[in-house]
């Protein structure tokens, strides 16, 4: 994924407190052959999962998990923030701290969407301190479905996500690894 | 489309008061496979109009604009209805009133995502009353850009949306166009 790392090097932008912009390419403004190409290598990190469906969280988990759902054949769940009036029946809940919105958010998803058959990959554009990893796990473990493997198009080393997620005991994968931000500097590795 | 009109027929539900529950095979969980196949097809309606960017709005907009863009071969903006941390600078602001959220929407595009080159193509999952997209063609009014066509997946004739969207002077089409939805029935031409 040289594509991706040289975008991060020439369009991200270090907004500081650990917050990298990539509006331009991945949220807000998607550069859709990137991320079909993220879409492609996400599905080969994970081809050996036996994985049933992806799982993300809307907003932004959004594009990647299409794109590697599609690459894999399988159905893509966004985990919903706001309950919308078609979600009916039961439904999961968990709450996952957000570092970009600076509040809380509930994810929810409807029950007759994972049952205990299914193998579920978590994909979502950041992997930073793995919070909201963290409750999608939480929620595929409540549902008494299996979590396969997890993976995310740039992950934020210096905040321990990967760590935190470690006890899981499934393979993470990720595309482009920021191991440090400070003043203006952005280290992809 | 008759995959899409079939899914219609046999998994959607009529909840009452207009609205069509599409929650698992476009919204919440989207059928990957159908949704490129989607893309694929709005691509072949609007392969003429010269666009430049997809523009859709935030959740459910963002699947059907992403595979149209991909096949397009163009960027994708999303609208956003919260404006996050990363979102700096200029933004261009509409509101939406929405139909099921029951609530009015702000949309938001940062101004260094439109420029007056722009020529946009509107992607959304449905056309209905026209509220959401009527709110994205006046933000690109307002930003001098380009509309050029607009597209949606499901569209819901009774609910007078293409009548409205008629002065801005632009080809829209839809894949499956609900006539009516009464009692338990749905009707799918």
């Amino acid at each position: 994924m040289e594509k991706l790392k040289e975008l991060i090097m020439t369009k991200g932008q270090n907004l500081g407190g650990g917050i990298l912009k990539v509006d331009g390419f991945i949220n807000h403004q998607i550069d859709t052959t990137l991320m079909f190409d993220v879409g492609q290598e996400l599905a080969k990190r994970f081809k050996d999962t036996g994985a049933t469906k992806v799982i993300t969280a809307e907003i932004s988990g959004i594009g990647p998990a299409l794109t590697t759902g599609y690459a894999l054949g399988i159905p893509v769940i966004y985990a919903r923030k706001v309950r919308p009036v078609t979600m009916t029946g039961k439904v999961y809940v968990e709450v996952a701290p957000s570092h970009t919105k600076g509040s809380d958010a509930f994810l929810m998803v409807s029950s007759e969407f994972i049952n205990e058959d299914a193998k579920l990959l978590i994909i979502d554009d950041f992997l930073a301190s793995g919070s909201t990893i963290g409750a999608l796990a939480r929620l595929i473990e409540h549902a008494n479905a299996s979590l396969v493997g997890i993976g995310a198009v740039i992950e934020k080393s210096f905040e321990g996500g990967r760590e935190s997620l470690k006890n899981l005991g499934v393979p993470i994968a990720t595309l482009a690894v920021i191991s440090k931000m400070t003043d203006d500097l952005i280290e992809v590795e």
